[in-house]
């Protein structure tokens, strides 16, 4: 959606004031947090910014075709005159980058959640927005910078990868526009599914083999559980998990999808998906988490039995299940 | 593709004068094929003619929301003049109903398949075309029919579900602007990826679990099994498999996923898939089946062991893997 002309021009004030720029997206980031995070990079390097791209997490490799994605750095040191985050939904979500050295600039929030907490001066927030790096092409457009290749397709990941290929509940006509309109830019739609859909190793494959087995579904709502002797068994790291939920929300007999995954340092990653018409936002945000209606999360200390417990009889509660 | 205009003209010569015409799609039809015969159903019928739909196979019941899938007909007794066959890649695919009274009647055969026999009198054949839906789409626009919301919903089902999603390697610019021409017609994307993809039953991912666990993968070939005794312990269908090869394909090890499901009389399905590059579609016609570079599949007698031993050599030898 087009942001009303006073937003507008608060960020064009911003970022003409602004020479040194700091780009903070959030920690486990996913397609649209880097996409957006270096869309956006281009733009400002066009306009003649000096732009630094950070994040607390490394970038996954297979993101690694994005341009400008090894110039990410993990630390928020450094001298900037304007902070911008990018997908992030709270403050938390910046992890260590967001110093407090930093707490003094101006600080632009630009994200799709509609669980953000709107911590920024300025605050471009659009749940109507599929993905951050739909509103970041419709801050470019707005502004009638032109889009490159190199922007376009770091923008175009973002709307495949949040969308799963267009087939999220939230795809719309102007959805599909957004991406007509990137790929006339020169953005490889082809390239971007597959290098970020579907691309999963076999030992990946094995596990998921094994959560289907442990699969149990109770009154609309199915879960499974991806445990660390599973994934040792397999040698997988936690991000293995990432995808089971959505592909298990497909199940007819599920109105509520929960996967369960035991982290490393010992805490419980809680991934829920939702039928349309339910929402499972509300659930993740009251348990310290947060999230889009359909899909959600959140992370919990205390072993997997007790999340567990804690989880689904909060989902039960609040969704009526 | 815009056909060539002397195609155009004898397909419009063969229209203008028939009235009563036989739709025919394939056996165990698929989006596209229902999709296509449906979407031409409600163009012709806008037309004055007298259409009936013909499939030897029954439609598939979450295809139920397609406008006008409940007048599918098993058979092709009837008084017609003209015959259509949609995304039938040869005269077989029609199964029964194609029967000899038809034999006399002037055919015209729509496909993408690039492995097509061209078995028609007139034969408009376009493999660029992602899926039958989209030539479809074509005539319509070169003919300047309007595109009423039903028809858009019979064609964007294709274009969905043979692309996946708009995921597979064959997807351009061109399928996307169509795509977006079928949803400004009022094809409701979300319904028709929420009724089509990823729907399955919990038994289905339990069978996928036992399949997953099965996989082996060799010089980059990915193969695994669903057999008869598998099936019967979950309950499910043969059509349980649908899918599992194209899924797999995302299997970063793997240039080649090859799925054996033992069908219910006996014979060995095999659905194959292969990276961008690689053409599976003639091994598949070298053992008498059929399909896409990038997917192909075909039916082979005898015991499942003999069915991979023939079909994995078969891919070594054809890919030099």
């Amino acid at each position: 959606m087009k942001p009303p002309t006073h937003l507008l021009d608060r960020i064009q004030e911003l970022l003409r004031r602004a020479q040194r720029i700091l780009l903070i997206t959030h920690i486990a980031p996913d397609g649209d947090a880097i996409g957006s995070t270096l869309g956006l990079r281009s733009l400002l390097l066009r306009q003649g910014k000096n732009v630094t791209c950070a994040c607390e997490d490394a970038i996954p490799p297979y993101f690694r075709y994005l341009p400008g994605s090894e110039t990410f750095v993990q630390t928020g040191d450094g001298s900037y005159d304007l902070v911008i985050s990018l997908d992030c939904s709270d403050r938390q979500r910046m992890g260590n980058i967001y110093n407090p050295a930093l707490h003094t600039l101006p600080l632009l929030n630009i994200d799709h959640h509609v669980t953000n907490t709107h911590f920024g001066q300025v605050n471009w927030v659009d749940p109507d927005s599929v993905a951050t790096c739909q509103i970041v092409l419709t801050l470019a457009e707005s502004l009638n910078w032109p889009l490159s290749r190199q922007t376009a397709t770091c923008l175009l990941t973002g709307l495949v990868t949040d969308t799963r290929a267009f087939r999220t509940a939230n795809v719309t006509l102007e959805t599909m526009q957004a991406a007509v309109r990137l790929m006339e830019a020169g953005a490889p739609l082809t390239e971007i599914t597959r290098q970020t859909l579907d691309r999963r190793s076999l030992d990946t494959i094995y596990l998921w083999g094994q959560a289907f087995e442990r699969i149990q579904c109770e009154g609309g709502i199915l879960w499974t559980e991806v445990t660390q002797d599973m994934r040792r068994r397999r040698s997988v790291r936690e991000e293995a998990s990432v995808g089971l939920s959505s592909f298990l929300a497909g199940v007819r007999e599920a109105q509520v999808v929960v996967v369960f995954t035991e982290r490393d340092d010992g805490t419980v990653d809680v991934s829920m998906r939702a039928a349309p018409g339910l929402d499972v936002a509300q659930v993740a945000l009251r348990l310290g988490g947060g999230g889009h209606p359909q899909a959600a999360g959140c992370t919990l200390d205390g072993n997997l039995k007790e999340a567990k417990t804690r989880v689904l009889s909060e989902l039960r509660r609040s969704l009526d299940l």
